[in-house]
């Protein structure tokens, strides 16, 4: 049956005080999104009615114990919807960050990794968090993927994005730019190129393509011009994983890189060496056009690539959150686990 | 009449070893290029007879002296050429930036460059020249902005890019990464932003349009958490600049600031922190689709978005370099030109 083999995917409701509950109810009631994916939505019933009330979107949730959660038993009509958490509407504020909104986030993750991790869902689509929440709620981590990484037990893990003709995976990701040159050494850049060839493997996306790693510095350094970051540690570890059989290449000056590429079809990944150089790249086709993945996990992980939005959040009518940032996670996390044959994804290299 | 009225600007050769000469013919050849605005080569007579040959483009130029130029007098067939050095082509290496390829380009940007300021012509484009050859010719510039700015006596010029939907002025431009956060301080930031309001009133873009300024560090900072520029230097700036009447705004997380905006059409000017961060949006529609314009000097002066690419210099054939770069640097200055009223531009705020 073809509809069994479409992947199975837990979508998280994200930060419940945020935009996360309504821009998800706003995806899965879109017919065309669940013809790619058999999503089940994790999250706090009540919560989910209420965005699904703002949203006006008709859509009718089937609680389903965790413990009992079988994608295969997909209804007829409705969603399947885990129940991570159950305070309820009442013990959040909308658009403020608290410690009960950052425990319900939370709780969804952390239900929607061990099902994921057990084996009964090919991988999870998250809505946006807020990392002061979840700091409030005792969770010690920056972001989702930092959590992520330790609910599964994932040595290191890494941030790519698919947005527009790009996958872009970052060296460094939450620093201050002035913390980048010194965060930058040979052994983790060259870790960092081997995860991009490893994502070229797993999602079967042409193993021979290249790695290309853009430069740090205006023009590359123009040949130690304007820093030597690309002499003392991008060439090295370009070197490195070349020598482990990667294609690696470059350091290419950022953005002629990117105005020569942006019409190709055949890039492999690119690794860009702190979080402006690679989002403003990933996110030319504006919001909602790029999925954040993480690597470095067992199992498919797909993201928007906006943050909570308190300000927009429950509002409803004329400004309610578009969904089109999640729907874009649903399908890129719908196309990865169909490349990656929804085995146990490796990360070690060669 | 009405051709009389079209701008007329002067083209330089460039960096004869690189690809300058080349682009040159191939968009003087453009009848299209040549109803925007009334041009005139400024080179080697020689090298640019050469260009046309290996370009296979049929050009015939009509060789004035400088001091008898005047863009009224527009020949009813022909390219005027105002010959600034005439050491031919064996006097060059192609592909080689040397002493004599620097001087030679330097030559047409004295020249040109006397001409406009003389108000001989509305303004000049320029074609790429070679830091390392001008250098080694003992023009001790890092480039044409540079170099232009002390042709003109200008205090002070900043480097703008008008590409796609933006216009991009560089708060930093060659830099290491490294040293950008300490580059920044309050009083020049704030002299950027009046830089941009200039530009806004200059050229006619809508004087009460908004300056936007960029963050520096990964989501503008996020409240401290990824570094402190933002409250130290850029609100400061912006609150500095608003107190003169300047629409200033932001600063905004760069990634997301560009994906909102990417299809707006009334964006006024955008303040980037750095060279990677405003270029890598400026070309997003590729090498080609934008003008790098400076701002400080009293005339307009447009330029191509990219390099010399000696690589691809002089070889002919279906690798012949690609003109649309020079071309739209014609049409940019042209535009300003026109929207600027020929008036020598001022710089100063208010």
């Amino acid at each position: 049956m073809v509809s069994a083999r479409r992947p199975s995917l837990l979508v998280t409701m994200g930060d419940p005080a945020g935009v996360g509950p309504e821009i998800v109810v706003r995806a899965l009631a879109l017919p065309a999104l669940r013809r790619v994916a058999r999503l089940a939505v994790v999250g706090d019933a009540e919560i989910l009615d209420r965005a699904a009330a703002k949203s006006r979107v008709r859509l009718r949730f089937r609680p389903v114990p965790a413990e009992r959660y079988d994608p295969d038993d997909e209804p007829a009509q409705g969603i399947p919807l885990i129940a991570s958490s159950s305070d309820g509407f009442d013990a959040i504020e909308p658009r403020i960050p608290s410690p009960a909104s950052g425990r319900a986030a939370a709780r969804a993750i952390q239900i929607a990794a061990g099902l994921a991790l057990a084996g009964r869902a090919d991988g999870i689509v998250t809505a946006p968090i807020s990392k002061t929440a979840l700091q409030a709620a005792g969770y010690p981590y920056p972001g989702h993927t930092e959590f992520l990484g330790a609910l599964t037990g994932a040595p290191e893990t890494k941030m790519l994005f698919v947005g527009g003709p790009y996958r872009i995976l970052l060296a460094t990701v939450h620093l201050p730019l002035r913390a980048v040159p010194d965060a930058l050494a040979v052994a983790p850049l060259r870790r960092t190129i081997e995860f991009a060839a490893a994502a070229l493997r797993n999602f079967k996306w042409g193993a021979k393509r290249a790695v290309s790693v853009l430069g740090l510095n205006p023009h590359a350094g123009e040949g130690g011009l304007f820093g030597d970051e690309e002499d003392r540690v991008i060439r090295p570890a370009i070197a490195a994983a070349r020598s482990s059989g990667i294609a690696a290449e470059g350091p290419f000056p950022a953005d002629t890189f990117f105005a020569q590429n942006a019409g190709r079809k055949d890039l492999g990944v690119v690794v860009a060496m702190y979080h402006d150089q690679g989002l403003i790249a990933a996110k030319r086709d504006g919001i909602g056009g790029a999925a954040n993945v993480t690597l470095g996990l067992p199992f498919v992980r797909s993201s928007v690539d906006h943050g909570t939005a308190f300000d927009r959040a429950w509002r409803g009518g004329a400004r309610a959150p578009d969904p089109a940032g999640i729907a874009t996670a649903v399908r890129v996390g719908a196309d990865l686990t169909l490349r990656s044959g929804r085995r146990p994804l490796e990360w070690t290299w060669p």
